[in-house]
C-alpha cells in the first residue's frame, strides 16, 4: 500500500506545527542546549566566552555597563541589568537604542555598551554601537544571525545560536538572548572575583538543566489552551512581576500585544498601587507571575488587591505552590528554578498564552498587522 | 440689597474650580513661580539649592546617580535622569523605589541617591532611602511635604514648595518635581563647571518665564474640553513622545488612567514598531508630543504610521509648526520653550485631557476608584 502524504513546502518547514511561532516555541530545549553547548565546561566549574576571555581586562576595569536594544531584546536587556549588578557587581543600566542614540550620554572608555538583536540589523541599534564607539566604549554584541551589521560592528560579543526565527514575535530568541546574558554574567564575576567557585558551580549546572526544565514546562501546552478560550473577547490585560519577573511581564504583555493586538500592558506588581490598579474591573484580568521567591508573600497581597476589585488572575507559580492556587483563577505551575533564570522558564507559558489566544482569535500569529520582523528602519 | 452667596466649605477650598485637580492644574504659575523663588537668583546668573552648596564636594565626587521614587515621581525622575547626564554630565540611572529596595544594588559612598515622592511618605521610597544609606550613598531628596517623613530620612534636599496637593492624581506636583531636578542639574552643572555661564544665564532666564509659559498654555483648556468629548467612550489610548518627552508619555498616559480609567499606555515613540503598533486601528487614538526639536522630522513619521493604519492623532506641537496640523486630527499648540524644560509646558494640555475626558466621563477626578493620595504601604 502507497499511502500519500499530503505536506506543502510550508509545512514541511514548520515541523508539522501550525506556525512557525509555535515551532520555535517548542525548539527551545533545542535552543537552548545549543546556546549553552561548549559554554558551560569542565563539568560545570566553568563558564568560558571568547568575547570575555580576549578581552578581559576591559571586564576587570569596567566601571558602567549600558545595555541598549529595542523591543523583545530590551526586556531581555533588563534581566540582563539585574544579572550584571547581582552576579558580577557592576553598575549597569538599560536604554532604549532609539532613545541612547539620540542622547548626549556621559562614556568613557572604562564603561561596555552591550548590544542586543536577534537580526543583528535592528537600525536604531546599530546607530547606538557607533555613538558608544565614537565615544570610546568597548561593544560586547549579543545577536542571533552570524555574520549581521551588529555582529561586524561590535568590538565583541557572542551569538545566541538559536537558528533561524521565523515566527515575527520573538520567542526563542529571548530565552537565548537571557540564557547568554546569565552565562555573561557569571563569566564576568568569575573573573573579577564576585563569585564563588561553589556558587558558580551551583549556578552552571542550573544553566545546564534549562533544557529539561523547559521540555517539562512545555507539557502546559494542553491547559494553557483550554484556559485560553476563556480571555478570547477580552480587550485589555494586565501584566505583574517582581524583581527578575518584572522583565518577564513586559515581554509577556508584549507577546500578547504583538500577536493578537489586545492591549496588554506590563508592570512592575509594586507599581500597580500608583495607577494600574484604577483599571482592575472584571473586564481587566490580570497575569501575575508568582514563583516562590523571597517576595512570594508581597505577590500574594497583589494578587489579593487584585481580586478584591473583581478582577480575574492568572498566575505562574512554582509547583507545590498551596496558597495561590486557593486564590487564583487559574494557576498554571513550573518546576522549581533560580530566581535569577526563572525568567526563562516563566517565558514558556507567557508564549503559549499569547499564541493560542491570538490562535483563538483567528488573527496570523506568524505575521501579525503592521509588524516587520526585523526593524531595519529608524 | 444683601446677595445670600451659596458656596459650601469644599466650594471654598476648591477657590471656585469644581475639583480640586482643575483647581491644582490652574495653579501651576503661581507654584511654579515659588518653587524657583530665591533658587534662580542674581539675575538668572546662578542657581541657589543649600543641599547642593552644603554638600558640594559629594556633587564634585559624585560617580554616580540613581533616583528612586515610584508613579508620577517615577517618570518626573527619567527626566531627571536626562537633566542630570545632559548638564552636569554625571551618569545616571532610574530604578523603582519597590525593586531597588528588594535588589542588591551596587553602591558607593561615592554614588548619589535622589528620592523624589509628594508627600514623602511613600513607602517603598522611604524604603530604598534606608537602603542607600545603608550601602553608605549620600541621599537626596525631592518631596513636597515640609517636615515629612523623607525630608527627615535624607541627608538633605529640596522642598518642591507647590503647596498642598488634594487631587489623588499628580499635576503641580510633577511639574514642581521636574522644575527642582532642572534647578538641581544646573547646580551641579555650576559646581562641576559642565556649563557655561552664558548657557546657565540663558537656561536659567527660561525657568524663570516658566510661569507664564504655563498661563499661556493653560488657554487650551477650551480647545482641549471641547476635544475631549471625542474621546470619552475610547477604551483604549497610545501616548508617544521622544527625547525628554518620553517621560512625558508615561506620565500623560497615566494620568487618563488614574482618573479616566481609560487604559492609556506610554512609549518612546520610536519603540512602536517592535510591538504597539500592531495595536493602532480607528477604535485607538494616539496623543503625540511633537514640539519643533531636532527629532520633529522623526515624529512626523510616527504620526504618518499611525494615520496610515487608521489611528486618530492628537499632536501637541509648537505654535507655528505648520506640518503636523496638516496630518493630524486634532493639534494642540505650546508656546516655544527649550527642549529640557519642555516636559513642564507639555504636562499642561496631557493634565487637561485626562481631567476633561474623565468629567465627561463622569468620574470622580478627585479620588479615582482603587488609588490612594499617598501610598504608604507596600
Amino acid at each position: 500500500d502507497i499511502q500519500t502524504l499530503r505536506l506543502s513546502v510550508s509545512q514541511l518547514e514548520k515541523g508539522g506545527y501550525p506556525h512557525f511561532m509555535l515551532k520555535e516555541i517548542y525548539e527551545q530545549p533545542n535552543t537552548i542546549f545549543d546556546c549553552i553547548r561548549g559554554r558551560v565546561v569542565n563539568n560545570a566549574t566553568e563558564i568560558k566566552l571568547s568575547g570575555v576571555i580576549d578581552h578581559s581586562d576591559r571586564f576587570i576595569n569596567a566601571r558602567r555597563i549600558i545595555i541598549v536594544a529595542c523591543g523583545t531584546s530590551w526586556h531581555a536587556a533588563l534581566i540582563g541589568q539585574r544579572l550584571l549588578q547581582d552576579i558580577a557587581r557592576i553598575p549597569t543600566s538599560v536604554e532604549y537604542a532609539s532613545e541612547f542614540r539620540y542622547s548626549n550620554p556621559v562614556l568613557t572608555s572604562d564603561d561596555i555598551v552591550i548590544a542586543i538583536s536577534q537580526s543583528g540589523e535592528t537600525a536604531d541599534t546599530l546607530a547606538a554601537i557607533k555613538l558608544a564607539r565614537e565615544n570610546g566604549a568597548f561593544v560586547y554584541g549579543v545577536c542571533n544571525v552570524v555574520g549581521s551589521s551588529i555582529a561586524r560592528e561590535t568590538d565583541t560579543g557572542t551569538y545566541i545560536h538559536v537558528g533561524p526565527e521565523i515566527g515575527v514575535a520573538s520567542t526563542k530568541a529571548f530565552t537565548g538572548q537571557v540564557t547568554v546574558l546569565a552565562m555573561l554574567a557569571l563569566a564576568v564575576a568569575q573573573l573579577r572575583g564576585t563569585i564563588s567557585q561553589e556558587k558558580l558551580s551551583e549556578f552552571s549546572r542550573s544553566i545546564e538543566q534549562l533544557p529539561s526544565l523547559i521540555k517539562e514546562t512545555l507539557k502546559l501546552n494542553d491547559a494553557i489552551e483550554k484556559l485560553s478560550s476563556t480571555y478570547t473577547y477580552v480587550r485589555n490585560f494586565l501584566y505583574l512581576g517582581r524583581g527578575y519577573n518584572y522583565p518577564s511581564a513586559l515581554e509577556g504583555a508584549l507577546k500578547l500585544k504583538e500577536i493578537s493586538y489586545i492591549h496588554a500592558e506590563g508592570y512592575p506588581a509594586a507599581e500597580m498601587k500608583h495607577g494600574p490598579i484604577a483599571l482592575i474591573d472584571r473586564e481587566m484580568p490580570t497575569v501575575v507571575i508568582a514563583p516562590s521567591d523571597e517576595l512570594h508573600e508581597k505577590i500574594i497581597s497583589n494578587i489579593q488587591q487584585v481580586k478584591a476589585r473583581g478582577g480575574s488572575v492568572i498566575a505562574i507559580v512554582t509547583r507545590g505552590d498551596t496558597t495561590i492556587p486557593e486564590i487564583a483563577d487559574h494557576t498554571l505551575e513550573i518546576p522549581p528554578v533560580p530566581e535569577a533564570l526563572s525568567p526563562i522558564i516563566v517565558s514558556i507559558p507567557l508564549q503559549l498564552l499569547a499564541y493560542h489566544i491570538a490562535v483563538m482569535k483567528g488573527c496570523n500569529v506568524d505575521m501579525p498587522r503592521n509588524l516587520a520582523k526585523s526593524v531595519t528602519v529608524e
